[in-house]
């Protein structure tokens, strides 16, 4: 049963004016909201700007106060607290398996489900045999309210896809694509179509295309900002705006809608359930342009952002039942706004490059002298005085994954006075921003994990619930491939996880794993299985001291019937 | 009148204990400081990291975090919001004067008078002829609070400077020595006894030795840790402990007062005035650590702070009376926490380094080989194994003026996977603290103006009105040093700052000011000056387009007995 919520018609959502004087709006939002004293919403919009730290943010401010004369961000007027990132290291055989500077994957996991994981897990723990940990999405589906995702990335890139899918690796598009399909989210909009097209349909997918499959279960499909303005009463949506990412801000033509226009669109369609909403919005580019060092189109990309907060916003304010949490999931680039020890930026030229760096460097990827290097810069920016010197560093490229792109990004970095310390991620705290009953919980210093479970409070949410039905059907092994094919699991660990004893015998060199009366052991140096005395047919492996078994080894222990999904990479235990 | 106030013993200020989970913590204390709804503190404890940028602070609690096994800062317990620090660009003559990165005299004369104004102005105005602004300090003196500067820097450096006096150029610091003495200031603690030194004391000043003209007017003059520690029932003390900056934490000895110890002293001694108190606390050598790129000390000065945090936040509590706000000037040396694409920072080689890379530059100054560079670097670090390139690096210098020293610290951050843009300042917004009534007005997104304003606020102190004393009695003129020694100042300018009328005919090249029916002109071409048609011998010069005349002319104009303050450079008006 849905119905049609009041909702106010929003503004152009791209048109900022000039306000106050920045003193006066400090957080003037977040204060009112505060004080009514609610602690509960009916709806969310969380919204995470990829690669947004601290010096990002700054530097769009920066850009609209010098060359628009409009003194904040719509952001500025929510800022409520900053948030501690790192990944959990874990332990994987004594090693450390992440860094602590995090990925999107391993942040988004700890904002979407308020668990620590890995860099790479996509809403799974840190184990040799992962757990699925609920998002603030499922737990909303599961709750009965309507649910979207929305991102200038891939749909199926890490920060949708810790509210949506469970995956040992981020890397796994596919299979989050199709965990999609079953996930019961209504909106989905982003780039990626590749990842939901066979191989035939010039997609990325070795067993067909599953775009029907969605609209099978009542999803409109749109492809475009002209399909995305002509959704009607559709209660189910999969906008996908490319192959893969969504193009960048300078890059975009008229058929490419704008984070603020799908945020719209998303908010439109989820606002007519009357059980409420959860969306997550994703500025997911801010991040790709601070990787290859592209510092205009990072300014404009934040900017992208901040349009679709300012959409978010008006619809909270207009609604009043709707809590608003924006964070990032970590700084990119390690970028800094000043270098070589100049106190100045050279902010008039920050928006005098006509397109992003990659579409730059597509052009650089032909060019095989100065000459040609030179023609390409000068057509594409204000520099019309490029030196030899500048010109043979951008053939030679940078040294990185990202050769010539990076190393037209160092020459534009230099110009622009503003520095990067890498192509990589930092850990430097990220801002939180709020509006409505959620701003008193995420305020201050936080730990970027306090996102999700605050989100759960105002929504009352069963995260811990949620998480139960999930790990009570999945379970997320490492894995190896024997040399026949065969999938052969960690013996200790998933017996473990199956609640199995497992015992280890130096003397005869065996191992035995029991469940109630049922035993399964194992020579090590034959490779010889027993079940309950009895020789039998299992597949043993030793891999680096591990032992490995096949399932079926596991299904005569419990008794259950455990499958293996081979394109989640999961174990289905019912 | 003073009488000692209740004041709570503190614990050993160094100590942190295991606390709660970084959940738990978040702005907790100055939530429930701003429930009170109390807008108003008898006292005032303004804290100022210098240079502490957000990585500095991440990188302090990620020291602490996993080679302490403590999990948070002091300062994250009351977190509020951050400051935009930008400098006023300002205008000379169409030129522009500052960048808009900031230095610490600009964003220092922010936060403390609550105007925007160049970099190196020390609470001046933006102006040919500036004006003072009245700071917080300053204002709570003329209100009968007691009040104090305390800094790890030269006590005569730009932020404390920015409390306690008025110059054009920061690098005046005789000047602010003396300016210190008539500024009603009670506790003045911290480094730079040069600057009160005459040359013939080993010191910096020409003219002579002040400290006995502070004993005179009742200070106590202490030198060391163990001086400090015996205060007694003095009301006005001067402690200096250290020709210039006070020593970095790990080169410190047992002489040196930690800044904690420094704002424990200060405290007491403050806190006996029954009217209340304002205090100024500086952590001033996170700068100087991340200007020199060393990482490791960078991390020990923040530490530094906090603990004196602690402090100030300790007898915040048991006071009850008593506001807390902390920012930073802004971040010093671009520093990021990652680099080269490695997703990992080697924490545990953070404090690995025995003393500062001040002291092991000072070491390397005499070393012309390889061996003896690593030898050096052998002797101070955990590095048994530099290559002879970095040997090579480290011997040529890194370029800038910190030559072996930067060379040093850029290898020894590349190793600590830790990056750095230049020597100089960046423009990322930077972090507010608060606790106490305080806490409410800076919350959220602030321009760093709204410090000073709060500031002034929750005293009750009139900004305004004590600038307006301070400008009846000086200026603050550019001036030109004519051949034969004389001072001559910008003709129109000063005219106009005094409240004349300057006109130019261009028929006769003649520029006259006149004020009531006193007029002066002078032709340019000649130099000629006539006073009301008589000829006058005034000197007259024009320099780059603009007429100078020396103080004289303007008597005779104004009536007044404008004096020349050639120490600090300003024009005494009464």
């Amino acid at each position: 049963m849905k119905k049609k919520a009041v909702r106010a018609v929003l503004a152009g959502c791209m048109a900022m004016s000039v306000m106050m004087t920045p003193m006066a709006f400090a957080a003037e939002d977040s204060a009112k909201s505060s004080e009514a004293g609610t602690t509960s919403s009916r709806n969310l919009i969380v919204l995470i700007g990829d690669g947004m730290g601290p010096a990002q943010v700054t530097a769009a401010r920066n850009y609209l106060m010098y060359n628009k004369n409009v003194d904040h961000l719509t952001l500025d007027s929510i800022y409520v607290g900053q948030a501690t990132t790192y990944a959990d290291r874990g332990e994987d055989g004594g090693a450390v398996v992440s860094g602590v500077v995090t990925d999107s994957a391993s942040a988004g996991t700890a904002f979407a489900t308020g668990h620590k994981t890995y860099n790479a897990a996509i809403s799974v723990s840190n184990e040799d045999v992962s757990k699925p940990f609920a998002s603030v999405i499922e737990a909303a589906t599961a709750a009965g309210k309507a649910t979207g995702l929305v991102t200038t990335a891939r749909i199926t890139h890490a920060t949708p896809a810790v509210y949506g899918s469970h995956v040992r690796s981020r890397d796994n598009e596919n299979a989050i694509a199709s965990q999609y399909l079953d996930s019961g989210i209504d909106v989905l909009l982003g780039g990626g179509s590749a990842n939901f097209l066979s191989k035939d349909d010039k997609g990325k997918r070795s067993d067909k295309s599953i775009i029907s499959d969605f609209e099978d279960k009542g999803y409109e499909y749109v492809t475009n900002r002209a399909g995305l303005m002509q959704v009607g009463d559709s209660d189910k949506v999969l906008g996908l705006f490319g192959s893969s990412h969504v193009a960048y801000v300078p890059d975009r033509t008229a058929e490419t809608p704008s984070l603020a226009e799908m945020t719209d669109a998303a908010l439109n369609i989820l606002s007519k359930d009357d059980k409420g909403f959860a969306v997550m919005i994703e500025g997911g580019r801010i991040d790709h342009a601070s990787h290859a060092n592209d510092f205009p189109s990072t300014v404009q990309e934040v900017l992208d952002f901040d349009a679709a907060v300012k959409v978010a916003l008006e619809f909270a304010k207009a609604d009043g039942n709707t809590s608003i949490v924006i964070t990032a999931d970590h700084e990119t680039g390690g970028l800094s706004l000043s270098r070589d020890n100049i106190y100045e930026l050279n902010l008039d030229l920050w928006d005098q490059q006509k397109n992003s760096s990659e579409f730059i460097a597509s052009k650089l990827k032909s060019a095989t002298t100065i000459a040609e290097v030179k023609s390409i810069v000068s057509s594409n920016t204000w520099i019309k005085d490029l030196s030899d010197e500048e010109a043979e560093q951008i053939l030679a490229g940078d040294g990185s994954s990202y050769a010539q792109e990076g190393a037209y990004n160092a020459v534009i970095s230099k110009r622009l006075l503003v520095g990067w310390s890498g192509h990589g991620h930092s850990a430097v705290d990220v801002g939180v921003w709020a509006y409505g009953p959620i701003a008193d919980l995420v305020k201050g210093q936080i730990d970027n994990t306090r996102v999700a479970t605050a989100s759960a409070e105002v929504l009352g949410l069963d995260l811990a619930g949620t998480s139960a039905a999930l790990q009570a059907k999945y379970l997320y092994p490492k894995f190896k491939v024997a040399r026949n094919g065969e999938i052969l699991y960690p013996a200790k660990a998933l017996g473990e996880a199956l609640g199995a004893s497992v015992k280890w015998n130096g003397a005869n060199r065996t191992a035995t794993i029991s469940q109630g009366s049922t035993v399964i052991s194992v020579q090590l140096d034959s490779g010889a299985v027993t079940l309950n005395g009895n020789s039998a047919a299992l597949t043993s492996n030793v891999d680096n001291g591990k032992l490995y078994l096949p399932l079926e080894a596991f299904n005569s222990l419990t008794g259950l019937k455990l499958t293996w999904d081979s394109l989640s990479e999961r174990i289905v235990k019912s």
